[in-house]
């Protein structure tokens, strides 16, 4: 225990990645497309180019280049251009619509119902993700996770890390932003919430990238709390 | 189970008397106080005031002539207000900050966390309440109600019975207006929630101002379900 797990009543995770395996769910949910469809890629590279396409999309709309558009379309307009590249045909619109929400059925690390389950004896837990609303319900339902508040992106109108998100995030949670942790397993996003007055847990998770990823370190120093996982985060805060 | 069972994605409770006996809760917390203070009042008639001043306040804010203001600032100004009415004096602003969030600790109906379970095993149930998100996260925790999402006036920037509240609901969900079921144990609210496309169930709620209360009332044809309680809502819906 340390002295910032008295200062804190909320925790605010980051969602893909720190929570929840992206890339292997998705890769899994390709390659029952491809046994459906009788088709045969790199279903790594797919989902690696999925998932690598949500960034620049998402930095049209926080520079003003798209209008207010949520993860769904976002997510949606990166697998037309796959399926095309990927010469993936004869998909019916009902069948990208269920591929294109792959993303509100990622499977959690092996670590996170746990530890989200005692981080909550003691904090509120709640999302803060670039996800949508109705994706991380989606997802917690599905998944078996309980948060006791789901914050996302879509509720400041801006994409993280802009400096709406994260307070209000505070605000709806009733906290001051110091009283708030941000938990996520990269960097960009922590050193966003830390500037904006909000505490910072770092997750380790080497794998979110695969075995060749190069994913997020930290160390002691870099920010209020490095964890293992969500179970090592709950045993560092008291929970 | 009914047609509509298979039609509805979500359901949207109403919280204060729907979900919360609030006036047993806040007789109660007035009744503590004034042990505490050593003072003695008709502490049903502060708790039906303090309930009945929060509409007036609200259609400040609903007909312009207050800006946003959440519940728990609509609940202190009435508080201050019936303080003073009331002669009770010498409470601490913190004495006064945590009395006016005794409406983040009111208390479920006996069925309300059996029903709002069973409802969850098939749908998405989410607060759709004039409380603020943060009221309604404490309000769960401390009642041990779990809900998929919490979502609030608060993310509309506007009170029910204004369209707006609902339109964003369905909207969060990422759902049609008819994909969602508003349940309340109150007409207004889901003469609304019907005007604007939403499906209805009246939830009856025979104790919420008492036992001389004047509460609604509803028969079979009035909305798409009219329930005992939330148990007997779980029933119809076949959840």
């Amino acid at each position: 225990m340390t002295e910032i797990s008295t200062r804190i009543k909320a925790l605010a995770f980051d969602v893909f990645g720190t929570v929840v395996d992206w890339r292997s769910s998705i890769i899994m949910e390709c390659e029952a497309l491809g046994r459906r469809k009788g088709v045969t890629r790199d279903w790594a590279r797919f989902a690696d180019e999925w998932r690598g396409g949500y960034a620049p999309a998402m930095d049209l709309v926080r520079k003003g280049r798209l209008p207010w558009t949520n993860i769904d379309s976002l997510h949606r307009m990166v697998l037309d251009r796959l399926l095309s590249e990927f010469e993936i045909d004869g998909l019916t619109e009902e069948e990208k619509d269920h591929f294109n929400r792959a993303w509100h059925r990622l499977s959690p690390w092996p670590d996170s119902i746990r530890g989200i389950e005692r981080l909550r004896t003691r904090y509120v837990v709640a999302t803060l993700s670039n996800g949508n609303v109705s994706l991380l319900v989606d997802m917690a339902k599905n998944a078996g996770l309980v948060w006791d508040c789901v914050l996302s992106s879509e509720l400041a109108g801006h994409y993280k890390p802009d400096r709406e998100v994260y307070l209000t995030a505070a605000s709806l949670l009733g906290l001051e932003p110091g009283e708030v942790m941000m938990a996520a397993a990269h960097r960009d996003d922590l050193e966003a919430a830390r500037s904006f007055g909000l505490g910072t847990a770092f997750i380790s998770r080497p794998l979110e990238f695969g075995p060749q990823g190069k994913p997020d370190t930290a160390s002691g120093g870099d920010f209020d709390i490095a964890a293992e996982d969500i179970i090592d985060l709950a045993e560092k805060l008291g929970a």
